[in-house]
């Protein structure tokens, strides 16, 4: 599995610290036929997965520093409570969100997928934020502006995509299945935010 | 404002039937920004509305008979709880899902905006949801269905988009603020979904 860096402080995916997710292959499977995600959707991830590998670090800078630290209501999540940055914590979180765009191009979605997917969610919310790095931060980031900076990150991939000479069309192929994953991980990430008996009333 | 029909059964936005939305203008601001919603995407919206005006019926019918139908996780939360198909309802409220598609495009984002997304999002809760059309159906759409079946509905658009004659450029600027309004829409729609006091439990 292709990795940003060797040592990636808090990314555990397919250890045995992941709990199994409470939401079913089935479930995934039905998701997958909602969202409209195809087999081909699968392949042009991979083919994503070759024309993003060389561009994490650059697309990462570019959300975190080019776009959350300009909006203060996002850029809070990664700073202590007085708004001192934490630079130790963002360069942690940054390796992760870069190997969470390999993770999503290139790796199968199956059961240690789905498990990841719930551990990403509940590092979002009181459950699990700033456990991993122990730091002091905000207690969670509210739902809806995980739901809003999808919409962020879909419109500012398409010029990564475009970046290794593909044709309009075949940019056009990997984008709409980068946006089919995000949504169906949107979906995912859902859960935790709507149990009352975990992260629920942190919208 | 543009209605797509004269009479839009239990379509009553700005009416004072409409509780005011528990979402202030000022976090909608905010949301506007995380999702990186400017006024120009607002400008590219009104000519989505010109393209799309004459097109509701065959989008909507696209959705519901061409993909909707064909899903069984979907289909049932417009059929009676034993899988029968209640025509009425479907009639009644495609012609709301027509005329939400027109809002989107063309009315202002303001309180009475605010509000009627709400009203939307507690119409697919057990909370509203078959109150407005006195039908037996399922108790409620779960969060994810909604999550899932935007990313379709940004997929989908785009032919509809460019259905008059409008260059690839015009088209794709109509698309990012397509997909950006869904995007924001459905952060607002999460509330209740996230509230322990109104529809949380309802993934």
């Amino acid at each position: 599995m292709e990795k940003v860096a060797e040592n990636i402080h808090g990314y555990n995916y397919g250890s045995a610290e992941i709990a199994v997710s409470r939401v079913s292959i089935h479930d995934l499977e039905e998701l997958k036929i909602s969202v409209g995600f195809t087999p081909e959707d699968q392949i042009q991830l991979r083919l994503a997965g070759e024309v993003l590998a060389d561009q994490t670090k650059r697309i990462v800078e570019h959300w975190r520093s080019g776009i959350i630290a300009g909006i203060p209501n996002l850029r809070r999540h990664s700073r202590s409570p007085e708004g001192e940055a934490l630079p130790d914590y963002i360069a942690k979180s940054n390796l992760r969100f870069e190997q969470w765009i390999m993770d999503t191009c290139l790796r199968p979605y199956d059961q240690d997928w789905l498990n990841y997917q719930e551990e990403i969610a509940l590092r979002h919310t009181s459950v699990k934020k700033n456990k991993v790095d122990n730091v002091q931060s905000t207690a969670y980031v509210p739902f809806r502006d995980i739901i809003a900076f999808i919409a962020v990150m879909n419109e500012t991939i398409k010029h990564y995509l475009a970046a290794k000479g593909h044709s309009v069309e075949e940019v056009n192929r990997m984008h709409s299945a980068w946006c089919k994953s995000l949504q169906l991980q949107l979906a995912l990430w859902a859960r935790p935010y709507t149990d009352c008996g975990e992260a629920a009333n942190e919208w």
